[in-house]
């Protein structure tokens, strides 16, 4: 009986062992077809030089859209279509701040309007500053150094927290949620230093949040430059600002999600999901948010069918629609697969940016996620080791209520919040093969998941 | 016996788990000291934008000694002192490459001759061009295909392989040798397609390399969307080229490498090594090859004593002179070390970029190894997790013969060749969290070492 067991042992081991390497030539040949035949980056070019950024609502998001159906067919997805989902539309208009840095001279200072905010009206707002560096400080303000005064929340993204996603969930509370409080206290206005780990003086944008009750002051980012100097200088003397802006919410407009797929062979209702967001804050060119998300997914598709490969699954890419502002794109997405009854198996998201790869976070129960880590020796050969987190994606987030496997793509962080939501998320900020790599990742994923859930 | 067994294990277990956690106390200040407060970066930008390149020879690289004195001396370096060091002089003069790319008329090409070579002398040199796409084919040519002919070496990197250094390690001997074998044929002259992995048309120099008894033909580099061109060209017609270039070797040349250090408490003997190299190619800024290793290793002195650590051991950095073309400096490092009867445990070196790191190359015996492996947990938390590669440093190559064990910074390998010895190479392609990670890299490779080597 021992030796029955031993044998059956051996041979699982060998069957595992082939198995594994069937896997792992599978995802070189994979690794070799995107990083020699690749089109993810020159889509790319494509995407942020001839459209450039595409807030969700604006004619460049309906550019977006018509290339990114036309994306998808070049690169043989078998059906692609337009799903529908009406987003918010938010336009930024004219603006400008001015600062008395000096306590006398007034110098425009870089700045970016909130997203979803109200402006000025295209009034100048003319104001004292009051400057604090957290929340608790403007909680200990007097009601007379806030009431109908412009206040500075100086709260600076934390550099020492290695993982610039961590830094960013600690900081980013001040973009979404300062301007209720100070508006609840009868501020007039809001300037944050910039959600921004840059060593520049770039403002970076970024949804701001209103509450049903709050007034809807204004509420506008400057660099991490201007920000140390308005500091320093609201230490020394009394300072005004001028603020000019014109945002604000302009309706909801028609717009799509853009799908493409390959129908699977064996359980064609059973789907793979892998996404990016198409829409873009209205600065930069939104290359590394999310331009790389999308092409990537479109290159899962387009490796697969240029290798032959033909899934047991329905692989399907999803270019969101509206994760900046709103997430109707993938609310959209996640209630039309409940309604059409399909079963979505797995999803994945690439909205982290296109750097280099190093994991892949996994939401989802201890099973799915157990197998999953034990495909980690696969992965190590090209850099992607961290299988630890449990990170997955806004756009997917939805497809929770469906208690779908959602999975995130994980590349390195270091870079990432010098250019979110800032004019320097442009192309050149992308590297191809770090983009590239990423695909990879993502392609491996779905092939594994086809082939072993 | 079992029991005392048991409670000297659990005993060892907790008195182990009590020193991991000291240690993981102890490099979070460190990374807490670099990431908030560190001047790595400042540092490179003084360096690059205030000298720039500094090839071996050059007053830009006399400028950069003094530079590295200075910001030893700033960094809190007990003991800082130049080296002297005799470095062979190359310069580049004026150089122009044309191309018959249609057939007919002559374009320019941007090109970079390859150091170490001699050019035209100044004169026009017009031959056909002969392409091959590597030796074997350039070895099958017959001998009117050689002789007296420009001979292009149109060898690609190879994309497909993950780790760009061992692309690296493929592509280059067509930097080195190509010359040699091109010149024994009889050859008038070489151009390769640049080592590189960019998708743009930047050249790429480095050093290349004539035998004792080998003709010194001209060679020059083309960037890759050039060299695509002409291997078109060549499949297609006869293609002249005209190449003008009036470089050369000049002689020796005095100069220094830049040591400072923090002077051991218990074994001021020992020391511990750390360094990059302070010379450049002769185009961009040398900013991640190899501005980074320097300010780097600048980095861990500073972060020591800012933090009032004291070492047990000397603890070194050295700004290597000459890596690019002759390896002068490390030469004279180790020469020195030997005649001062020094007892060098330890020797690190980032000379890869100061890109992400992943992890710490181990050339040095497994006993040694294995202690160090054994640290990986405390890396973790920042993401260096890859002690599994044998790479050190050209620089402290020369140790190799005082039998110290030898380590090498590993970041992220995805960018580095888009950027090596081209005018990309400047100091805007370096972030400033990634370059502080690798400086934390090696100050906590070197506190553990203090402690328990």
């Amino acid at each position: 009986m021992k030796k029955i067991a031993c044998l059956a042992l051996s041979l699982a081991a060998t069957l595992m062992g082939y198995s594994q390497n069937a896997d792992s030539v599978l995802l070189k040949n994979v690794s070799d077809e995107i990083m020699l035949h690749g089109t993810c980056y020159e889509n790319l070019r494509v995407l942020t030089k001839t459209i450039g950024h595409r807030l969700s609502g604006s004619p460049e998001a309906d550019k977006a859209v018509e290339w990114g159906r036309k994306a998808m067919t070049a690169a043989g997805a078998e059906n692609v279509w337009l799903q529908p989902v009406d987003v918010p539309v938010w336009r930024r208009g004219a603006e400008s701040l001015k600062l008395q840095l000096d306590g006398k001279e007034f110098v425009t200072v870089s700045m970016l309007s909130l997203g979803n905010t109200d402006g000025t009206g295209g009034k100048m707002l003319e104001r004292e500053v009051i400057c604090v560096p957290d929340m608790d400080a403007f909680a200990a303000l007097p009601a007379e150094k806030v009431k109908d005064k412009i206040i500075f929340f100086n709260y600076s993204f934390r550099q020492d927290i290695i993982n610039t996603f961590e830094g960013y969930g600690d900081a980013v509370k001040y973009r979404w949620m300062a301007v209720n409080k100070a508006a609840d206290r009868g501020a007039a206005a809001v300037i944050i230093r910039s959600v921004s780990t840059g060593a520049d003086d770039a403002p970076h944008t970024g949804t701001s949040h209103y509450t049903d009750t709050t007034r809807h002051i204004p509420a506008v980012a400057i660099g991490n430059t201007s920000a140390t100097k308005l500091a320093a200088a609201c230490s020394n003397h009394t300072v005004k600002a001028q603020l000019i802006s014109d945002c604000g919410m302009n309706g909801t407009k028609r717009s799509y999600n853009v799908i493409g797929e390959i129908k699977g062979t064996e359980e064609p209702n059973e789907i793979i999901v892998v996404g990016g967001h198409l829409d873009s804050w209205d600065v930069g060119e939104g290359a590394q948010d999310d331009g790389a998300g999308c092409v990537q997914s479109i290159e899962v598709l387009r490796s697969i069918k240029a290798l032959g490969i033909r899934p047991k699954h329905t692989i399907r890419a999803v270019l969101f629609m509206n994760e900046e502002n709103g997430t109707k794109g993938g609310n959209a997405y996640a209630d039309s697969s409940k309604k059409a009854n399909e079963q979505p198996i797995f999803a994945m998201e690439s909205d982290a940016g296109g750097f280099t790869p190093r994991g892949v976070g996994l939401e989802m129960p201890l099973e799915p996620k157990q197998k999953i880590r034990r495909w980690a020796p696969l992965f190590m050969p090209y850099g992607v080791y961290d299988f630890m987190q449990e990170e997955s994606g806004t756009d997917i987030g939805p497809m929770r209520k469906l208690n779908v496997p959602l999975a995130g793509l994980l590349p390195d962080s270091q870079r990432y919040f010098d250019l979110h939501h800032s004019r320097n998320d442009v192309f050149e900020a992308v590297s191809h093969r770090e983009l590239k790599l990423g695909a990879w990742t993502m392609a491996a994923m779905v092939l594994l998941v086809d082939k072993y859930f």
